[in-house]
């Protein structure tokens, strides 16, 4: 199972719409559909999103070369502003989508072969990203002690990353280490990526999962003594606030009354040192109809509004620890973040 | 809309597992019917189940009554244990079910027409909750302040009880008071009880409702400024503690976190002396399939497990107000609430 497939002239999406009950791959070969594909959550979580836009960008560049093939050179930075742009604005919480353009704009800039330059770009984020979960998989698992019981939110798995995934990696290192007595998968409305997603990769690897409702959140972490809270993030500022999908801030809290940690986990392309704190970290607001219809059908009554806030923000005061690639912030602070990047 | 009609021969009861969609009232002839009704949800809220069951007891003494007329005398308390153990066992966690039962076995001791006797006292049970609910709204609402923004929980409202509700009987008196700025109803998986029951009871009369996933809780509450969480209950302990709708925890310690206010609301019947505390009450676990399927159809991985606690207990040291048809009990504990019924 893989999120993405790169087969050398097409980018290949694991349809995550529809998962479980179908593994179906849907072929791409431009920027634009990739971009729609990340806008209707084809595919979703942060690194998954940007290596995803990544290939958007392999996509463009080989097209541009092909239809422009006549010309003598490419003015590559204008030529991709136009894609570079709507991938942009495919999505607006995760950061991972930007850093991963702004990297492919940099790249444009330099001289050579630019098509060949940006796949081999885009190959080696997938191949990075997965050894990079790898990584935060083991610094994670060390925190835990034997006999964990985990609590975990929304889908931060092989499915939101390039493989092996952020939160879950760090479950599933701690599941080979043997400290893993039992995982909790809160169901996460309205995409119910943790009973979709979440659920279907632990189980597969007989990981002890059990899906809950995100009403019982408070009611489990305390009678089940939930020892840690572990999430993924889609943006992490520079103090240490985390935006992750909405229901996060929820555990947060839950798990300080109960005495529970929360850990997250993400690579330092989820922190944007540029982004002060949580408050300046735009929140997509989704349909409303993703919380009123169930598959097409509707579930409200006609015509009574939902808000649909794709993320929250969990302030760094309720982050336990943060893992990254580049080693374990306990308690993050802009200062700690800032020691972590020029480390 | 009544929540169930009782036409001098048959109990009807609106069937709220297919509202707001369809508007079907089902037909039930017998004490076994209305027991298996309350276990399906056909009905549900503590004291529409108290009621219910009431009627429950009515049909089985007319139904014992017309089977055995021609013997000279029944012997009440015996012929009606079996119905009464049915109704009993049909849930486990909303008191009003074994406080209504125990009313009706005082009087099967009693002498005279029973069947009469119960059916006047039925009826009048019905009659005296919306009394009661219409009370507790005005003592509820007195506790708002102009402009509230109000989070509610599941339906605690006409749907729940006789008619008018509890929390939302305290909203719509708010809301004639003009005190209502805007409320969230939580979608209340896995029944969706806020979506479904609580949207279409407010927008009916106007009052400004908006959905939301549960997990977006905290970021509700604290970026809209949440003034009270108001919700109904299932069965109060004499200390206090609140047994209520799975999630209601959650939004307690949400509330706590952010400074607003937790209010419940409910009739002395959901109050339970002989309950010390909230460990003392039994937590019904519902069947997995409700998380796990929606309306026949799988959601989650075949064969992965979900713990479905209907109810949680949220401990009387985060309720703010409870409000009760005897009165307000502000911060309540065991001492105020023996003062409640003594008063």
């Amino acid at each position: 199972m893989d999120t993405l497939r790169w087969d050398g002239e097409r980018l290949w999406l694991l349809d995550q719409r529809v998962l479980p009950q179908q593994e179906i791959y849907l072929p791409y070969d431009t920027a634009q559909e990739v971009a729609l594909a990340i806008t209707d959550m084809v595919v979703r979580g942060a690194p998954a999103i940007g290596i995803t836009a990544a290939f958007g960008v392999v996509l463009e560049a080989r097209q541009l070369s092909h239809d422009l093939a006549e010309k003598v050179s490419i003015d590559w930075p204008q030529a991709m502003l136009p894609a570079l742009t709507v991938l942009r604005e495919s999505r607006p919480t995760a950061v991972n989508l930007f850093w991963a353009i702004n990297q492919a704009e940099a790249l444009l800039a330099q001289a050579g072969d630019v098509p060949a330059v940006l796949e081999a770009w885009a190959k080696d984020m997938l191949v990075t990203d997965i050894q990079t979960n790898r990584h935060m998989g083991v610094l994670g698992a060390a925190l835990l002690a034997e006999d964990s019981v985990i609590y975990t939110h929304c889908n931060a798995g092989a499915l939101a990353t390039g493989g092996y995934g952020t939160a879950l990696g760090v479950i599933r290192a701690a599941h080979t280490a043997g400290k893993v007595k039992q995982v909790f998968a809160g169901e996460t409305r309205p995409w119910l990526q943790g009973a979709r997603l979440t659920a279907w990769e632990l189980s597969r690897e007989q990981i002890p999962v059990s899906i809950v409702v995100e009403g019982a959140a408070g009611h489990i972490i305390g009678e089940r003594g939930v020892d840690w809270v572990i999430v993924g993030a889609d943006r992490v500022a520079a103090n240490g606030d985390v935006a992750n999908k909405v229901g996060t801030f929820n555990l947060a809290i839950l798990a300080q009354y109960h005495g529970a940690r929360l850990m997250v986990v993400a690579p330092t392309s989820t922190i944007d040192m540029s982004t002060p704190d949580g408050r300046a970290i735009p929140i997509e607001q989704r349909p409303a109809e993703e919380v009123t219809h169930w598959r097409g059908e509707t579930v409200a009554p006609a015509g009574v509004h939902a808000e649909n806030p794709a993320f929250d923000v969990t302030p760094a005061s309720l982050v336990s620890a943060l893992v990254t690639e580049r080693g374990v912030v306990l308690a993050p602070d802009t200062a700690k973040l800032q020691a972590l990047f020029a480390s």
